[in-house]
């Protein structure tokens, strides 16, 4: 079964955005034994878009489309899709109910643009829209059924899961979905990760090796290939000597085996403790509280994080020593440890960790580089600090490379291996 | 001229990496007046790029190709413009001798791998690579002229500004850029928004109106369409006259006429007052610090946020007075009261804001939803608290929307304007 991925939108088309809904689609189509081939992307225009469904209705099965059901008047997929096929454009009973429903339960008046949203292609078949206003819908044309979703990436994927798979799986009852193991890595760069591993498929022919890089974190999965038919089907037993053999290779740089993220690693390593946590954040602005926090279930172990941007915070609120601003400055290790004591103690936590370097753009010098930060670690045993410079001029980077080695050096220590952490510092290019 | 984008390699097809380089290219080619109209992406296969090459050379006048140039046996965008243009394979000394200085710069060996590098269309013209070994080159297919580069963002974004760009300059010196006006409303859900300005098009003809919604936010961009021809040239008291109208119609709601983010909106207000500001949050967890401290020279107004979780932080940390917690509870406006008091005490701070609420998705109750939020600003002439209820089961929407309440609470006191925010609760709908 081939599948064809069609975003709309000028937003997506001028690169305003970056088209995610079409990597996220393309993911989660072959891991369930799809094979996409080919990604579109055109704009808000009716005759380009039913031009390109014309084209694509030759080429394959299935086709995945998103964007354009919302209640403007540059939503435009509905009226694009009765001009390709030939259907009139209807106002589709479904549909509005669907809708009005959800507008009651919000308790919302519904408008003209809303009722637009309900007028589809005669031959059109609802998918209704749990988490939105806009319905979906899929129809027939050519060779291939068109699925139409939503834009906006939370109800388009609601979307695809609720409607989209079980329908396809009913169509497609033989298909073979992918069987994964995904690794969380951390202070590799991607083509230090790709090398490592690159006997790969020399060991394990038939199966399928990716890497997905977030920075400054890389997924690495691999597992059975749905589309290399029996070579690419794989036993728990092979599954098990393929990640032996991968753990090997990327050692100490797996900070997950199930492919967490940095934060719901350290918060799993907590729990197991019944431990608490506390953070003193300068450079990093409140970014690890609110990874932290973005995790369900953190304030069993989150206590308290005090961003002190200021010195006088630093002081009054961490009890940092002002000789320690006065001779060592704000980024230095004494005034990190200090922060890590100070949080620890303010909060009752059972451990403080602090950052305090400079995110840049500005304010680098040459002793105190854009890039450099220095943490400091505090728990029951002690406490430790370090130093780490890292060559990204981007503040963006640079907070959320330092927020991540803040939590290294707490996950080192909760997992017992405190000793340095070998980090590459090209593990920065992502 | 029309251009399109060509994005090649499995890594991209499958969505393993968002396609970066393609809403980069995007956004560079149309601020320099080249209508993009269409994104494609294909996987490493010769046959698929050499028929989307033939397919797409009927089309326009430029297309721009990224990946495939490297020196692996997946490397395969020389070979496949080879097939579509019928042209033979050759080395091409100018490539040759421009990798191996190279790699004679950089001390390394060249690999035979390398070699297969400079193998191109008998056809093509090379483009140097300054900080990369793959050389880009272009040739003329069809109606368009083709330019390959290499996927590594780095080397793709030196090789379009170095070669491509003036190339097509030169080529087409009477090309029209954009002129746009950039609104960021709060408040309003899109679907409101569009309506509001559904006459738009009537009023204006020839000019373009898109929505960009960001959750909670939605930018409203406006202006000249470069692509419409002597329609769509705009005068700056047209552009003037739009502005007014399309501000008359969003009113209040208009946080932004530059199209800043709430907390650079806000930042400029608290710099033009030469004011500083201190954050206490609770369910927000860190994310107004986080998104205060993503602004550049906000360390000229930002002095601390205490990310209180725990009651106990709450009351060593704030002050917030332990009967307080007793009687009402974490979320109650009496709690935000004495956080916001709390924290400009302690921060020594022109003004204060708090955050107290359940993000969810547990922890609710009837008398307290998730979804509702307490809020507290306290300032010089003193405090003043509100309660909001959004309907989300989302932990992630419900931070964000939390964040920006607080922080439009903040700026309708900045601006003097601190009557009841009208804002509507399906603003929730991105």
């Amino acid at each position: 079964m081939k599948a064809e991925i069609l975003s709309t939108g000028d937003e997506v088309l001028w690169g305003d955005i970056d088209d995610s809904n079409a990597s996220w689609l393309s993911r989660r189509l072959r891991e369930s034994g799809v094979d996409v081939t080919r990604v579109n992307c055109v704009g808000d225009d009716i005759d380009t878009i039913s031009d390109v469904m014309t084209e694509i209705s030759t080429r394959c099965d299935v086709v995945v489309v998103t964007g354009g059901l919302g209640p403007t008047s540059d939503d435009l997929s509905a009226q694009a899709a009765a001009v390709a096929t030939g259907d009139d454009l209807v106002l589709n009973q479904m549909a509005f109910d669907s809708m009005a429903s959800y507008f009651a339960r919000k308790g919302w008046d519904m408008t003209t643009g809303n009722e637009k949203q309900a007028m589809l292609p005669a031959g059109a078949t609802v998918m209704d829209n749990i988490c939105g206003t806009a319905p979906g819908f899929f129809l027939d044309y050519g060779r291939a059924r068109f699925y139409f979703m939503p834009g906006v990436p939370r109800e388009m994927k609601a979307m695809f899961e609720r409607h989209i798979l079980p329908e396809m799986d009913a169509r497609h009852p033989a298909r073979k979905s992918a069987v994964l193991c995904r690794l969380t890595v951390f202070g590799l760069p991607e083509s230090k990760t790709g090398h490592k591993l690159k006997d790969f498929y020399e060991n394990f022919p038939g199966m399928r090796l990716g890497f997905r890089a977030s920075f400054p974190f890389i997924q690495v999965k691999f597992g059975s290939d749905p589309f290399a038919g029996e070579a690419g089907w794989v036993t728990s037993e092979k599954m098990a000597e393929a990640k032996a053999w991968v753990l090997e290779r990327l050692g100490r740089f797996v900070i997950s085996t199930q492919g967490l993220s940095m934060e719901a690693t350290v918060g799993q390593l907590l729990t197991q403790r019944g431990q608490t946590l506390a953070v003193a954040e300068s450079c990093t602005g409140g970014l690890i509280a609110n990874q932290i926090t973005d995790v369900s279930g953190s304030s069993d172990y989150f206590v308290l994080s005090a961003v002190t941007y200021a010195n006088e915070a630093k002081i009054s609120v961490l009890g940092v020593k002002k000789e320690t601003l006065n001779i060592h400055g704000a980024v230095h290790e004494q005034t990190a440890l200090e922060m890590a004591l100070g949080v620890r103690k303010k909060a009752g936590a059972d451990w403080g960790i602090s950052t305090s370097g400079i995110a840049g753009p500005g304010g680098g010098s040459d002793t105190r580089p854009v890039g450099m930060v220095c943490i400091g670690v505090a728990g029951p045993d002690g406490a430790r600090t370090f130093t780490h410079t890292f060559s990204h001029d981007d503040r963006g980077m640079n907070k959320k490379m330092f927020a991540a080695m803040a939590l290294e050096r707490l996950r080192r220590e909760l997992v017992l291996q405190p000793e340095a952490v070998n980090i590459h510092d090209d593990a920065v290019v992502a």
